[in-house]
């Protein structure tokens, strides 16, 4: 019997690399993970690669892995490279300046299996269209709020890559002119206010201009965490509460934008602060609605993602995988 | 010998509609203009049919016309409608509500030629990319300057219609939040501050707030056109280049977070404003780079549309018959 296909999919996050071997169905049959905080590019290369060729082996007897799909930050589609990556620290030269990181031929070249890559939030509109909510849309839009914002654009099924291969930054589109001062060195994008980070500095923002009293003060302002003021949403307390109100208000102007654009059928919310929707859904509508065009008032769906955070990333890769 | 295929093309405008009848190479043979301020449908209907067939009839020894394309305003390619058309008087019933408009079938229905139709600047961007600079993109924004701005996008060499055909209103994405006063309803819409009349507006402002000399103080400040700041800023003019300086800066910010979307080649200005180009370039480049992300500063091309602004229209909505 000629054995089943198989991909690979390869999650590429600050902090850690999940790998995943996933079969036609979308189960993953095998995971590991390694650190993504080695300081030099040939240990990570030498880390990932050795952490490919394990998953390799353990599922020998199950298939033949056809492709390897990446997702990553700054992924880019056209060129298989990560650029620009300001969370890993093996995407810079010793001088700090971001080097062109061409990962998906290394890998190929050092693994024998064709590679390919894109940023994560794209994976995560991949996965989300092959197994998740979005299977059967053709046009919806993908936000991930984790520690920043990512976007997965998909017009008419497919996933938008641009000119450049670099298209869906809306974590960066500005939505207070001279607002919160961003990483990237411009002031209020959309992430310095709807990341998990960006939801932190409000509530230390609302602790600081006012008085009421919060569950919220009992914390450490610097380690309050978007966890945190879920908790104590949950419990009634009413800053905590203003804090999702605040939030998804500026997430519901920032989709109006969007759907002027490309007039989606749905946004998909994905990641941490997306399992808050129990106080996040009424605000974002509202002000989504309030600043749609008359022709789109309450016609477009906000949903979230019914794949689990890990599963969804390393999915997502996998899918590009089959491709190859 | 066979005769030739040809194409119409019809331009809805708020004031005319222009009609014109178009060869394989882009060459407009026949044009003629109806009003567009009828009251009621079916005098529109009427008038515009028959100059349809005074069309066909002029062009009857030079070729067969094979379909007709149709620009107008929020005009529907998915269902061949206009829906919401604020400025055409005759898309509205008596006691003011926005009707549907099957303008596409009823043509079709009287004439008996296939109809397609799309936005006016849905339509003026496939006639660039079929005809003008845009030849040979596959990536990029076409933004139209006029009474209001509109805006035609192309990802991957096709136009955006998004889920329900209504994609590309750029125009009413938010600028400046709380800002001037939309006909849509909105604050701070792009077109209130970049269109013809947005521009107007901003002279009445600086004229209102400051007290410098300028020559646009010899003018009724209700009647200035964008013409007349063009004219001044010809004679150096301060308060005039400064209005241009201001405009600029608004369309660079706005433009940073389209790019931030679709990452296009490059954006495309057409309409009246856009002869303004010796003012505006400048300043829209500054302001785009200073709010693009790194990666793409310097990268994204800023042009103008080489068509004339008539032919644009009409042949952009006959590039949309040829695939009828």
């Amino acid at each position: 019997m000629a054995k089943q296909a198989l991909v690979m999919g390869i999650d590429v996050g600050g902090q850690t690399t999940k790998l995943g071997v996933v079969d036609a169905r979308g189960n993953i049959l095998y995971q590991s993970v390694i650190s993504s905080l080695q300081r030099e590019l040939s240990s990570y290369v030498e880390d990932i690669t050795t952490a490919i060729k394990d998953l390799i082996s353990q599922s020998e007897n199950d298939g033949v892995i056809k492709g390897i799909g990446i997702g990553a930050p700054n992924g880019n589609y056209y060129k298989g490279t990560i650029e620009f990556a300001p969370n890993l620290k093996w995407a810079y030269d010793e001088n700090g300046k971001p080097m062109v990181i061409f990962l998906a031929n290394m890998i190929r070249d050092i693994i024998g299996i064709p590679v390919a890559i894109t940023n994560d939030a794209n994976a995560a509109a991949v996965g989300e269209m092959t197994y998740g909510i979005a299977k059967g849309m053709k046009d919806f839009i993908m936000i991930t709020l984790g520690t920043g914002v990512g976007s997965g654009i998909v017009i008419d099924g497919k996933i938008v890559y641009g000119h450049d291969g670099f298209a869906g930054e809306l974590g960066h589109t500005i939505i207070v002119r001279n607002g919160r001062q961003c990483n990237c060195g411009h002031k209020g994008c959309l992430e310095t206010y709807t990341s998990a980070t960006g939801v932190a500095r409000t509530a230390r923002e609302f602790l600081a201009e006012r008085d009421e009293p919060s569950l919220l003060r009992e914390l450490d302002p610097e380690k309050i965490t978007s966890k945190d003021i879920y908790d104590a949403a949950k419990k009634g307390d009413k800053l905590a509460l203003e804090i999702f109100e605040f939030t998804g208000k500026i997430m519901g102007e920032a989709f109006a934008d969007f759907v002027a654009f490309s007039a989606p059928e749905a946004i998909i919310l994905f990641g941490g602060l997306a399992r808050s929707k129990e106080f996040l859904t009424e605000p974002i509508l509202k002000s989504m609605n309030d600043n749609l065009l008359q022709m789109w008032k309450g016609k477009i769906r906000l949903l979230y993602s019914t794949l689990k955070d890990s599963d969804a990333a390393i999915l997502g890769a996998s899918a590009l995988a089959w491709e190859l």
